[in-house]
């Protein structure tokens, strides 16, 4: 057995479904199949020299990654049985968002990064200035997307969406979480500083993916409350491991750098609490994080395994 | 008379309003002064090192600038009887959307500007992250206040709003224009290519000003139409005076460097129609611009006025 084939994912980068339950994996990769159709389809070629943005829009959003966050969109709306196109197109405006914020994290004058789902970084193969404008064209699609009447039939539900991911994604969400990440205050920050950087940095767009699925379906204030209770919990769980991740993983398995934080002196979750202490934190979320599923009796499963999942993944 | 009092704009950049007619004059001073207080209302400061962001949101969409696009947004709100507040936190969402793209032009790896509205641009009152981030924050905020109730009573008024604002701001628009605009095809565009161009990069957004007058207004077809065909016009008799101000005008009076496009060697109507041809097809296109706006009669004297200002500003 060649290499290439011991290894699936060496062509295109690292696998990132490695070791997910088996019902989980197949989920995860038909959902990753569907977004990417989704995003091609939105994210249609144009010529002429703007067609150059569009490029880098694709090649920022098509690359890979697990998509996980469009994969919780798509199972936080199947509890309320929203029809898959709706949650489709809302986890595609939700990845846009996700992908145009690495391509400015990316950027020299943010993390200066190079490498990125296992090759160059955006402004890597582009240059700064396509990225930047990228960055600034997903973010800015992703709204016309969940604008759309094609998104869900009541226009009420469609703000709703876009008002939760401007919220998920601004100055009190990621915005402000990378704003926090790169401040001199970042180096100092206690436990409760670094959850509260984790929370808007990373949480906030899972917390809106759960949400997500509540509100395309409607849902009654309990089972919300429970979702976004949920997509807190994975949130967290799922920094926590991000964290270990780069304190005991490797490039060539993440598809990224690893030893940044410790490079950078970031005052880290591995970093308070230990390795061991930061896995067993993260257990202890995790197993939360299912608890709350509960009332969504069998249909939850898949959460479950993908809070499960988080905890185990390997990159 | 100190020169202080000479010159009202000294202490803080040029005057914006040099020039216009008197009734138009006092008309952008208060909707400019009314947009100031929407905006420092809608970014009002946080607390915290994510507090940061919020001051470069701040810094750049408060210090200055005609805010020609609210006011269109105003006045063709106007002509339907929209309520004002409606009217004004769209005019604040749309100058959100245009000083993040200002704050992104300015970088290094864009047009490198360190001068904006007379002060330091800001990548430079900051730093480099903290500007890309302030765009970015702008933008997504941006879209959470069209999609806010408090916006307009009816959801589908507000998805309307978002959709157009998105297809105005992103890749078919605004971002589109400014990757034309920084592509090496730049250089070599005819006549034509620079009025694509155009339409994209600074054209996009004085549509949607009006559009979104027609939009809150819920207008029929034909109120539009001309609304869409005078905010054409408008954009560019806009960006062929703005070409004659950077050939002809001082860095003083602008409150931004000149002589760039010669420098960069980038094709401009100055260059295509030379000085004398380029404010012949300007005046021109103000004419028919003033004429689609007969079917609002008096109503619209003071868009036409605008027109008329666009023309014979000196910054």
């Amino acid at each position: 057995m060649s290499a290439a084939q011991s290894d699936p994912g060496s062509a295109s980068g690292p696998d990132p479904l490695r070791n997910p339950l088996p019902d989980l994996a197949q989920a995860l990769r038909d959902a990753a199949a569907a977004v990417k159709v989704e995003l091609d389809q939105l994210l249609a070629p144009v010529a002429g020299p703007q067609g150059r943005v569009l490029e880098a829009m694709r090649y920022a959003s098509l690359g890979g990654g697990k998509r996980l966050r469009p994969f919780l969109v798509l199972e936080s709306a199947r509890l309320f049985d929203v029809p898959r196109a709706s949650a489709l197109r809302t986890g595609a405006a939700l990845e846009m968002v996700h992908c145009y914020s690495l391509v400015h994290d990316d950027l020299p004058a943010m993390d200066n990064s190079d490498l990125r789902h296992g090759r160059a970084s955006a402004h890597k193969a582009f240059d700064e200035a396509t990225a930047i404008l990228a960055g600034d064209g997903l973010l800015t699609r992703a709204f016309g997307v969940l604008a759309d009447p094609d998104t869900h039939p009541d226009a009420k539900v469609r703000c709703a969406l876009v008002a939760a991911l401007a919220h998920a994604a601004g100055s009190d969400g990621m915005v402000g979480g990378q704003m926090i990440d790169i401040s001199p205050e970042r180096a100092q920050l206690d436990l409760d500083g670094i959850k509260r950087l984790q929370s808007m940095k990373t949480g906030a767009l899972f917390t809106f993916a759960c949400e997500a699925g509540a509100i395309l379906g409607q849902a009654e204030a309990a089972a919300r409350d429970a979702l976004l209770g949920f997509a807190g919990d994975l949130g967290l769980a799922f920094q926590i491991v991000d964290d270990l991740l780069d304190a005991e993983g490797s490039a060539e398995d993440l598809g990224k750098p690893t030893g940044q934080d410790e490079a950078l002196g970031k005052a880290t979750f591995v970093g308070q609490l230990g390795n061991e202490g930061a896995r067993a934190e993260a257990s202890r979320i995790v197993k939360d994080a299912c608890a709350r599923l509960e009332i969504f009796g069998k249909k939850g499963s898949l959460l479950r395994a993908t809070a499960r999942f988080v905890l185990e993944r390997r990159s």
